[in-house]
């Protein structure tokens, strides 16, 4: 059991009850988790403080050579009044799958669970309630040495702050517009595309903004080899109900292994679906799309559960999927995710971990 | 003219004179400049002021998303009492290159020198004077909105430290061996290999530990698609003088375009010496090696200025390079340049910059 010291607030913030709906992101709670690490002293000192500014040193590796990594859950409140977790063990098994790609020290999973319980259990106030909201969850570590020089840090600082959120995409549940980008690469196989570090986004942010210059919300990568095989979004995996069947990308090293794709692949296996993670070439998409097979396109992750996709685009195609509506599949995917996420449907998995 | 605001330390530090060999990247003087950006306003407040910790939100975007870049130049003491700079244009010019691939606002490259010199002039005792020491300018921008979610941020700061340095690599002008890796991968065409943001490095860690364990200092890179065209080391670009000709790979968009790279490719041409920038594959290094034209490899950079390579190693081939020795195109352009930084040789192609 990980020892953490807490020091309470002396100025609790307001909640942000009028706020409705709240933005994704810009509202923090009043506390926060920080553990350090030294080399030979390991992971100590845990503690619960303030939300407060951090002081770095302006030489601080993270600040040049990008060794962070951060991870993504979300607390919700059940309408029996328990707050309950989604599969934490998975973003801490993940945690350390990144730590080790990027050469920062792994933390004990128990250990990182308990802090996440303790501070939210310290904030429970801010886990909203409304329909759509949450508390989001963000763990990061950072590398502290003061030191110019290219080497995996000697200190580091692992952090949790939290934010009551709604929506992740304005759009909400209505489908968004998908660009596929061919120009572009985000992730190389033995690169560091299935870590969830930094590198990954700053790579996509271009072709995101070239994106939403051209009326579309979100980035479809290929893979950087071939240029041809679908990779993920920029925070979503992608999936594909063609003619009865879900396919997903394989996990294959440059894209990441996210949580809400396991749950949805464990789902459709339940209820018989046939569903398949495998290598999907841009082109058989674009047939699916031509001979009227591609029934439902969604993106998955933590920030919108299931996002439905409208329309993609592939260099002078566009493919509108259905009829801009929400399939039956991605809404029963939804509807029972969120349903266990807050404790109204039976959890048959063990998937809720409740903050106690 | 960039106005910069100045405020002097009260506690200045007592300057490095008894620390010989100086560490690299360890030291810093005694102030740093920094200029921040906010959209609709554009850059502003350029100040000096004395060196001390940053203050951040924890959820300033650049600890998560990793949008951030660094430079790094040097400041040379030549003999007549002048602090040199070498070639900062290039620097200026390679950040606004990085600032648009990474979605970071540019800055003004006549503003970016003028901060360079004036922090310079400020801290110009710290210039160390032996021979191989020179004060180490290393210039960041890192994005400082406190926002959970993937977009560019709106807010930057923009900063430049200082540290007085010795050798880059404890080997100094001693040659270096270098391994060559053929699993993980740097950098692949149309991502960021060519930008000098952090998502570079730190995808090179791992790679980097492995090298060392092997006893082995730096790691050359191969290109991410075929796994078989030489791209760049850790911090340097990569030379071969095979049977009289030098080569270097060409600029690809997954390296940097290194500033000693480029002069060292000017200086071979002036010097009449064949110089070429092509696509370069292992199995050609190795050929060159087997039959005796591999005369001499080297790296450049600006940390070590040339860096002479004594030993390659490719799965399980180990390439030792000459014999032990620094080649002599390596010892000649070292001179020239460290003597063109030092003001001791004809500067003609006009690289130095005199702080005034
Ligand atoms: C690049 C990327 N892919 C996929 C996902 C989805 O993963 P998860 O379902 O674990 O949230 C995310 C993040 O949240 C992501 O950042
Ligand atoms: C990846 C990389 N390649 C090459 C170089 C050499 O560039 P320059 O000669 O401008 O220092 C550097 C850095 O300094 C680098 O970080």
């Amino acid at each position: 059991m990980l020892n953490i010291r807490i020091e309470k607030t002396q100025a609790p913030k307001e909640l942000p009850t009028k706020e409705n709906p709240l933005k994704f992101g810009t509202i923090f709670t009043d506390h926060m988790f920080i553990m350090n690490y030294e080399t030979g002293k390991g992971w100590h000192d845990a503690r619960i403080v303030p939300y407060q500014p951090i002081a770095l040193e302006p030489s601080a590796m993270v600040f040049h050579y990008g060794q962070e990594m951060f991870e993504g859950l979300k607390a919700y409140r059940a309408d029996d009044g328990r707050t309950l977790l989604f599969r934490p063990n998975k973003n801490a098994e993940r945690t350390n799958r990144t730590n080790r790609r990027i050469c920062i020290p792994e933390i004990d999973e128990n250990d990182y669970i308990d802090a996440i319980k303790a501070l939210v259990k310290v904030d429970e106030a801010w886990v909203p309630t409304k329909p759509g909201t949450s508390l989001y969850i963000r763990p990061f570590i950072i590398a502290t040495d003061p030191f110019l020089g290219v080497r995996p840090s000697d200190t580091y600082m692992f952090m949790i702050i939290l934010s009551p959120v709604g929506a992740y995409y304005p759009e909400g549940l209505n489908p968004v517009k998908i660009w596929i980008e061919d120009d572009y690469v985000r992730a190389v196989k033995g690169g560091i595309g299935e870590a969830k570090t930094g590198g990954n986004y700053v790579a996509s942010l271009k072709s995101q903004v070239k994106a939403h210059d051209a009326g579309y919300s979100q980035v479809l990568w290929l893979d950087g080899v071939h240029r041809k095989y679908i990779e993920e979004v920029g925070a979503m995996n992608i999936f594909f109900k063609i003619n009865g069947t879900v396919v997903t990308p394989m996990l294959n090293g440059s894209i990441l292994p996210g949580v809400t794709r396991d749950s949805v692949i464990q789902l459709c296996k339940n209820w018989g679906i046939p569903v398949e993670e495998k290598r999907i070439s841009i082109d058989e998409i674009f047939e699916a799309y031509q001979n009227g097979t591609l029934e439902e396109v969604f993106g998955t992750g933590t920030a919108a559960v299931i996002s439905p996709v409208g329309e993609l685009r592939w260099e002078d195609h566009i493919m509108p999927v259905k009829t801009g509506e929400i399939g039956e599949l991605s809404q029963k995917l939804y509807d029972t995710i969120t349903g266990i996420q807050l404790g109204k449907l039976e959890d048959n998995n063990k998937w809720t971990v409740e903050v106690k």
